[in-house]
Parts: C-alpha cells; sequence; structure tokens
C-alpha cells in the first residue's frame, strides 16, 4: 500500500530491459551516440514536428535549463504559487536565470486563469525597469493538485502570454498522465495549444531519470546545449538516457503505465467517495488529495498503507478539513497494484 | 579496437546487475532511501573515518558543486592549464561558484609543482580586494596526461594551499586507476595526504552515471545538499546511483577494472617502445599519449581503430613530434579486451 | 510644489559645501584615503559601538550587496510585498544573493507581524532541501507606506528572525525620517533593537549618492569588500562618498534635514484631513498617501504640482478610494518649502 | 610629486562648476531627467552618429556590464593578460556574465596581436560544447602598459573578431589620453574601426565618477538598461552624472586635460631619457614606467615623490632592470603641475 509518490517506483520492466539490451558495445559520449541520435527524431514523430529536443537526468533540470534559455535580465516568470518550480526546486530556476523572479499565482485546483496572469503581469508594465519585465510563463500539467488543464485552458493562458510577447513552459513531469486524461495527442497538448518549450518528464512514469527539454521554437534551444553543459547536465555514457526512452516509448509502454497509474488513482477516489469521503480537488490524474477522518488516517498508517498529510491551502469552507479531518496526499504510479487499491479501500471501509 | 575514451564504454557487469538487483520495490526517494544511506555509510570505510558523501551523476557537476562548497567572492580556483575544470566543463565552475576565476598553471606532465603554485598564488595577495582573494586549490589525479602525483607531490601541493589558509580539491575522474598505480590506500591518496575535498569519479571505471563529492572536512560540507539541489542535481529516484556503486564497489569490482584498464594500457605502451615508438608522458594509468607516424595512424584508423589526435603542448624540442608525426590520445578501461590491444600492436608493427 | 519624489532634488547646501571642499589635492583611491577613514569612524561615534561600515552610492547596491553578505545557497530572504528590494529593484537583490528568493509578506502599512513571519518562514522547515532554506529577514524603516515600525515592533521581529538564526536586515532608505520620528537613537533603532545589518541611506534625506552599508556583526561583514568589488560598487575616487557624508552629519544637518521634511509631510497631511481628506495610512515620516477626489487632482496637476497616482493596495473598504476618488503619493524632502505646502493646500481648499 | 594614480586627483574644476550649476530645483530621477537626455544627445554629436549611451559611475561597471550585455553561457572573453579587466576587477566581469571565461592573451607592451588573438580563439571551436564558446574581445585604449593601440591595429583585432562572428569591446578608461596620442576623432577610433561597444571613461581625467557605456550595435544594447539595474548601478539622483559630463564636455574641457596629462607623461620620460634612464614601454599617453636605480627611487621617495615600483613582465633582456634597478609606475593626470615634472627631474638629475 504504498502511495507515497511516484518517483518511490523504480524503473519500469521496459525501460530496465532496453538499458541491459543497450549496455554492451562502445558508444560515441556526450550526446553523440547513434541511439540518442534516434531517439531524439522520435520525438519528431510523436510531437508530428521537427522539434528541438535535449536529454537530461532531473525534471528540475529540464524546468531551470528551460526557464534559462528563455530569461533576460531582471526577469518575472510566471508560475503558479504551489508549483514545482516555486516551491520544490530549492532556487534552481532563480541561480539558473540569473536571478529571474518567480512570481506566484493563486488559483483554485492548481491552475491560475488567464485573469489572474494578466493581473499578475500588470505589475511589470514594459518599460520599468525598476520592477523588471516580463520573461515567461509556465504551467504545470498535470498540475500539483492532480488536476488536467484542458486544451482550451491552455490555450488561454497562452493569448495572455502572447500579449506581452513572451513564451509559455509546460512543467509536464506528469505529462503522459495528462495526456491519457485528455485523449489527445503531444501536439495538440503542447505547441498547437501554444506551448514553447516542455519539460518532458518521463522519471515518474517508469524511467530511473529521463527528462528532456524539448523546443518548439528552434531560435529558443540555440544555447541550450550550452546552459545545459554549463550546469554539469551533459552526460558522458549519454546513451544510458537514450536507452531509457527507448524502453519507455516502446509498443506504448509510456502511455499504458501512465494509464494504469491513473486507473488506480480514479478507483481510489471513487471507492473514498462510495463510502462518502471527499477529495481536495478533481482527480484527473494519478494524485488524489482525499479527505479523511484521522482516525481512518492513523488505521491505514497501522496496516502500512504509506501515504503523507498535506496542507490544503484555498479550499472552500465546506471542503476543508474539519477538526477531526486531515488532508492527505496519495499518488499512484504504474507499479501501483490492484491489491494495494483493493486493501487501501478495505481499511477505509472498515474505519468509516 | 576502441580506445577513444573510457566513457565510450557501458556500464559494468558488476554495476548493471546490481542496478537490476535493486530495482523492485518502493524505496523513499530524494537520497532518504536505505540503499543510499548504506552505500554512503560504506564510503566510511573505504576512507577509513567519517566523510561526509553527496552522490552526483555527472564528473563535472561533482566538480563544480565541489568548488562552489569552497568559493568565495571574487575567489580564485588554481588549477593546471589542461585540467578538466578549465578547458573541458563549459565554465561550470564558474557558474557554480558565482564567478570564480580560474588560473591555469603551465607544468609539464599534466602537472604542477609546488612552486608554480606559489607562484600563481603570489598574484593574489591576502587583502588586495581587486585582485579577488584565494578560495581553492585543484589537482587531478590521475592528470588530464595520464600521469599520477605521488603522495608526496600531493603532500607538497598541500603545503602551499595550506601556507595561504584554501582548501585542496581533488578531481578524481580517474581515482581508481591512480589508486592502484600507486599500489596505496584511499585515505592515503586523500585526507592523509591533505586533500579537503574529492569527486571521487566512478562513471569512467564502469559505471553508467555515478560520482560522489567526498568531503573530508564537515564544516565545508554543510551547504553541499542545498547546491546540489540548486543545482538541479538532486535525483528522485536516488537509489539508482547508490545501486550503481553498490556493484561498483563489490567485491573489489571497482579496483579490478581500473587494474585491467591500467594493465591494458602499460601493455600498449610497452608494445608500442618496442616497435621503436614513443609516448609523450608517462604512462601511469589509463590514458596514453604514443607518437606514431601519420602513416601508421592512417593504417591505424583503416583497421577500425578509434583513437584521437591530440594537440601535445609543452613538449621538449626532441619529444615533440616530427613533421611526419602524429600524437595520439588512446584510453583503455574496463572495457577494452586483450584481443583489441593484441590487433593493435600488431597493425603497428606491420607498418613500423 | 514638487512632491514627486525626495530623490528628484539635488544635493543639500552642507553636501555641496563639503564636496567642493574636499576636491582639491591629492588623495588615495579605492577607499583607503583618509576622509573615508575617519568619517567611517564618526559612524561608530554615530551608532555607539564599533561597526563595520562600508561606503556605496546607490540604495540597491547597499540593499543588495547586504544581503549577498547574507545569502545561502537556495536561500529565502523575507520581506513585505510591497518592499524596495522585492518590487523596485529589478531583481538586484537575487542576482546579487545567486538566486535568494524574495518572499513577499502581505501586511496593512507597509509592515508585517511577527506572527506573519512567522507563518511565512513556516514553508522552509528546517533541512528540507527542496524549499530551500531561510536565510535573512528584511524590513523597511520608514516603510514604504510612510509610516514607520516602533522599537518594540522591530524587537518582536527580530524575536522571531532569532527563532530560526538567520539575520535581520534593514533597509534605512529613509533611516533619518524614521529617526526623527521616533525621536530615539540611532543604536536604539537598530542594534540596539536586533538589527545585524543596516542599508543607511542618505542620498534621499540630501546627498547626491551616498549609501552605506553597516554591519553590527563583524563576521557577517568579513567578505563585504569583495561583494562590494565583485558588484562594481568600489568606487576609485572614494573620498567624493566620505565627503558627502561628511557634510551630511556636519552640525546635526541630516537630522535637521530629515525634521523639515517629516514637518512638511505632517502639515501636508493635517491639512488634508482639516479639509475633510483623508490618508490611506497614518503620517509618520516623509510620504503621504492622499486619497483626493479626481477632480481635486486634476485641478492640482493643473496648478504645476506633481505628485503620482497609487495602487493602494490592502485598504479597508471604507478607506479605499471611492469611484470619484484617487489615491496618491507625495513625498517631501529638504528642499519641500513652506511656500509650496501652502500653496497645495490653497489649491485644495478651493477645489473642497 | 604625486604620480601614483589619476585616480587620486579629485574632480577638475569644469566638472566641479556644472555640478554646482545643476544642482538647484527638482529634477526627474532615474535616468529621466532632461540634463541626462541632452548629455546622451551629446554622445551622437562626439560619436557623430547615433549611439546608445548608458551612464554608469565606475569604470568596472561599465566593463563588466557591457560584457555582460554580449555574454553567452559558457562563453569566452579575450583580453590581454594584464588588462583590467582580468586582473584588477575582482571577478566582477565574471560574475555580471555568470560565469564568461577570461582569457588572458599575452603580448609585449600592453597590446596583443591578431594573430595571438586567433590562436587563442583557436581553443574553441564554434560548437564543441565542452570548452564553451567564443562570446567577445576586449581591448583597452590606453593599454595597462601605457601604449595606444592604432587605427589599424584595432581594425586587424577586429577582422579576427569578425571572422568568428563575435564583438569588439574597448575598455576606455583613457579614451580621452588616447585619442589626443592618435589625433584623431573619436568615431575614427571606435566603430569605424570596428568597436561594437565602447566603456568611456571620464573619472580618470577629470570627473569625480563619471563612466559610460556606449554601445554602436543598438541590438547589443537592447538589454543594457536592466543589466545596469540588475546590478545596482542605476542612480537615482542621475542628473549628478550627467552634470559631470556637462562640465567635462564643456569647451573641450575633456581633450584640454588628457593632452595636458599625456605632456607631463612626455616631459617626464624625455627627462628620464636626458639622464641615460629608459622606460619599459613607450610612453604613449599618461603613464610611463621608468626603469631608475633604486637608490634614485629611494631618493625620489625620501623627497616625496608618490610613485609604485611595478611588476615588468615579458621584458627582453636588455630592457629588464639589472640588480640595482627597478621598474615604477608613474601616471600623470590633470592635476599634475610643471612644478611637480621640473621637481623630479631634478632629483633624477642630483642622483643620476
Amino acid at each position: 500500500m504504498n502511495f507515497a509518490s511516484d518517483n518511490w517506483a523504480g524503473a519500469a520492466p521496459a525501460v530496465m530491459s532496453a538499458l541491459s539490451r543497450h549496455n554492451s558495445g562502445f558508444s560515441p559520449a556526450y550526446g553523440t551516440d547513434p541511439l540518442t541520435d534516434s531517439i531524439s527524431r522520435k520525438f519528431n514523430d510523436i510531437f508530428e514536428r521537427e522539434v528541438a529536443v535535449f536529454f537530461v537526468a532531473t525534471g528540475t533540470a529540464a524546468n531551470a535549463l528551460s526557464l534559462a534559455a528563455l530569461a533576460k535580465p531582471g526577469g518575472a516568470i510566471f508560475c503558479h504559487r504551489d508549483s514545482h518550480i516555486h516551491v520544490d526546486e530549492c532556487n534552481c530556476p532563480e541561480f539558473m536565470t540569473s536571478g529571474n523572479k518567480l512570481v506566484g499565482i493563486s488559483g483554485s485546483d492548481g491552475k491560475y486563469t488567464p485573469d489572474q496572469l494578466r493581473e499578475a503581469m500588470a505589475a511589470f508594465p514594459d518599460g520599468v525597469v525598476h520592477h523588471g519585465q516580463v520573461a515567461s510563463v509556465s504551467i504545470s500539467q498535470a498540475t500539483e493538485s492532480g488536476t488536467v488543464y484542458t486544451l482550451d485552458e491552455i490555450a488561454a493562458i497562452k493569448e495572455v502570454a502572447r500579449s506581452r510577447s513572451v513564451p509559455l513552459h509546460m512543467d509536464g513531469a506528469r505529462f503522459a498522465n495528462a495526456l491519457v486524461t485528455l485523449g489527445t495527442t503531444p501536439a495538440e497538448m503542447t505547441w498547437k495549444a501554444g506551448v514553447d518549450v516542455l519539460s518532458f518528464g518521463a522519471t515518474k512514469n517508469g524511467c530511473w531519470c529521463a527528462e528532456a527539454a524539448v523546443f518548439f521554437d528552434p531560435e529558443a534551444a540555440k544555447q541550450f546545449e550550452y546552459f545545459r553543459k554549463r550546469g554539469g547536465h551533459l552526460f558522458s555514457k549519454s546513451r544510458f538516457v537514450a536507452a531509457q526512452f527507448d524502453g519507455y516509448f516502446e509498443d506504448g509502454s509510456w502511455l499504458a503505465t501512465a494509464a494504469h497509474a491513473n486507473a488506480m488513482a480514479s478507483q481510489l477516489a471513487e471507492g473514498i467517495r462510495a463510502q462518502g469521503g471527499r477529495t481536495a480537488w478533481a482527480v484527473e490524474a494519478n494524485e488524489l488529495f482525499p479527505i479523511l477522518k484521522r482516525s481512518q488516517f492513523e488505521a491505514l498508517e497501522a496496516a502500512g498503507a504509506k501515504l503523507y498529510e498535506w496542507p490544503a491551502k484555498g479550499l472552500s469552507e465546506n471542503l476543508a478539513p474539519k477538526d477531526d479531518e486531515v488532508c492527505l496526499r496519495m499518488v499512484t504510479s504504474f507499479a501501483t497494484t490492484q491489491d494495494d487499491v483493493d486493501a487501501f479501500l478495505k481499511v477505509l471501509s472498515e474505519t468509516a
């Protein structure tokens, strides 16, 4: 019953197998190997157009280096108040951008609206050097609250970004989960909706450490390889990242693992609701934030379940935890089993 | 006949096997897993004392983050003119240290002497704010020229560093190779000789991507975990780095692979000399820089050998390549076979 | 009728006179001149203890370099949401600190409370590397809203800072104005109340460009001269900053100019209230934020008054501007004349 | 007899007078005042074309911010080994460029040749990410050795820069002195010879603190105002910098002060040579490096002369100081008097 996080899992079988398969023999270093080349071209297929793609090994690197490529002196990066880049990366974005400021926007459900973005940007009028300048806009897909932006919502955010002539970045740490939720294509969910740069995450969904910065604007990509190397993020035995992607994409493995994780989360959410429980936000990907009785939480922990308390911010009065309740975070992954879901719901029903 | 680089190899069998072995099940993320803890303690055994050890995945990260932990505003880092940190890391050290300056010291054989270091430091007298201030001293072991500092040489360098109250960093990208060469212990080659911070490399010697910053001075280590995370170098599924080290250290695998690589390099060097050839520098680890007739180089390439031309700097007149000669770089590793060595020498003998 | 800003004035007569007086002859450069030495010691007298003082020429430099001296990798700086360091310095603090994050705290009247600070800091628990770490706390005295922290309020803020082991910085761009308001001593308003580092502003109160970073903690000051030079803020003809301070302090000139500015602001506020007007916040130093009828604002501008509209945030409903009203900012200085104050109030009375 | 440095002088009379003249009344802050506007346009006249000009107050700021505007991630800046940006600015260029590396080129007489530049650049081939990338080229005019690049020499340096598609920066800390030496125009000595960005120095030649970054390439200037503010180098009472330039340019004052300083240096050099002495390098501006008997140096110091020993590097054997000799640095300025020159030569003749 491990629902602690999708990064507590190891590598999915397809990924581990590809890693072994590509281990033998010699191969050029630092990203010049044929496998890296071949997998890079695979991204063109996935996104139905030519893209500039760069492999790194942590989501923080993918995000911060992408934002560095979009940075300006005195620049402001607009993101959700709870976004990973703002609260979970130890200022890596600030550091890699040489001091850009992250402007956290409030917003229910882990999303912010075009109006909220427009208002936040209004504090940075063009040409007022004191306040700095707008540099980029970032959204997370899926969000930190387990919700998913619709294509229309992304396009509307893009419109605001475009009105201030700044690019749109998407933190896709849970890209595949959101993709499966929307039942759309990678192209539709990114450049066709206005995304300029994507942090394409694969680690949480079954790799050891495989992430990619995907640029739909080749101009913005021009200096990226220098940012990556300057950050110490170019691997010598680079094929080991490409190999993970090879397994990840093989036979649609990545969509299957994401679909499985999402399904497990849905089952959990339905089971919780069936027993009169509720979740803080809609369960749209592989994260859920149930609000349970504290006694239930204790029973679950006693039964060996791994899940964490969560500081649920911004909930309406009727949603927010009562005195005897607690908001929790649960994350599912390719490694979550039906047995664990069943066991969890059984404990819950026994303590309802 | 692949002598291109030790990072053209994949992972050694013991490493790949450990990676598979540790793949199953859930494990806490971001370095809080039991395996990371256990392997960290293993470093205490290896170095015969308590050390502060931090895992990263690239040598550039290990170097630059270590130097960041030792940095000062306006600081100067003293290193060899040809060192990896100075010429091969795209200014990652400068960036991670917020602008420390790398002062490259000349020196034959890839090493510099205590006197050369003392003289270079003299340009930065204490308290003269214009020139900046001495911050740290770095040596590579083995060096970029394939040579190895003796324990006495390291201690002598340390004396100069101590006289200016700055710490000594060792770039140990080829630590195991040097260790085998000297036939000494990790403790003797580091803190007992005066090393304060070590970049412990394992990638070139059989891992996919496993490096460690090892601090013998706990005070200097205090902020390292923040530097690492700020640089995007803390892995979520961190056990995969620890797993590589587990295989690396198992049954002395790391010393065996280094010994093999060194032996292959020695055989090559001896074979070359036996045929009247010479090397630019003494062959003391797993790199050699033979000076061959250009016709021989062409024959070797025609026979499928992978090795590179090298701009041999600072050679004495009788050593330097003649008009019809070329200086080459060859690197051996755990993956170098006896067959390849024999084949290489055979081509050479046929073209002597 | 120029109430645009206290930095629209030139230099006060005592300052200009001192600058001329110290112009003749040769003097050592880069802060090693006798005048800089003598004025530095003058700061010991003013603060009734030994301090480490460093002259710079812009308030942004004083603030950002002070914060750099207190910075940590992944550090968080706690300040008011509207503080100068957060919204008016084009990310200079973020840049000089190599990416520290400014956490803006809401708070009425330009101040924040100990509880608000404590809550903001709670998002950065010790040892959680993802969120970064608490680095420093900053308050402005006087605040951006024209209010002044009492000694007790400063001490209470300090208590929270101390509970998290981080130093307290004071942005004293309008230090003299606050000092006069409180009728206290520089010592009482700074180190005796717990301030560790002070940006001592003199520019707005009668200098051309004279600011000082004053450290009450000598340990924190140790690297400052390198931060200053690394930032390009060490002047060659440094005596010209010291000369300004010489005139500034002469015969208590600095307290007289501040008292005058405060008195002018008080008169304006009283005159406005006498005519039934109101101010957004209490007028405690040399800034006031009157809420006037838009027609009055237009009449004032027509009469040649210089003052600006201000986006009054966080006002209670009965204070906030009505549809036909506008919130304005007015700043007084040594250069504000009684005639201008009278003329302003006359226009106001004619349009009441 | 003060020959310590041209920054030991105060402000020239025309500058001090202009500062007083522009002191009265109110004026918009932060560079939006009419005087700044008017003096900025004056630079168009001086350079016979439209330029983008930004005022700062230290030469280090002018240099480092200019180089920041030209920087690239992992960039290399090529300059003379002894240049101010490399050895006298406490890594401000490295810091402001977020870690560009300064590559110091050897060269006699304080200059380097096109061939030396080409060779230094060859270590940074295009597209080899490990080594970083060429970013900019910088020369000093006049040089740190008191020599002056001819127009042809500048143009030849530019050709090499152009061949690698990087811009040419000129550190003009002693711009006026070089201009007078060459008897040419500001346009000829800069953009017509290929200079893209100029640090226009005025402090050493008679201002308190007035420097300008002058961009001949408007594209490169686009972000400069943000770099300046981010560095804390935008002044609130900005007219005080403009006022200094107003006095500086009035009636050709700047050329007169430079001509005087150069003449004093020439007289000193001729006097020294007339007595059988020599200088380390040709005396072409307002610095000279005489090689005297140590006994003469002692006699001069005893007579009250201020001048410094200098580590004369790279001198040929017959030029270099003998055992009883010492190389000194002397700098003249607008404040150097004929009396002092005469007194100096008198002491020298008495000790010949």
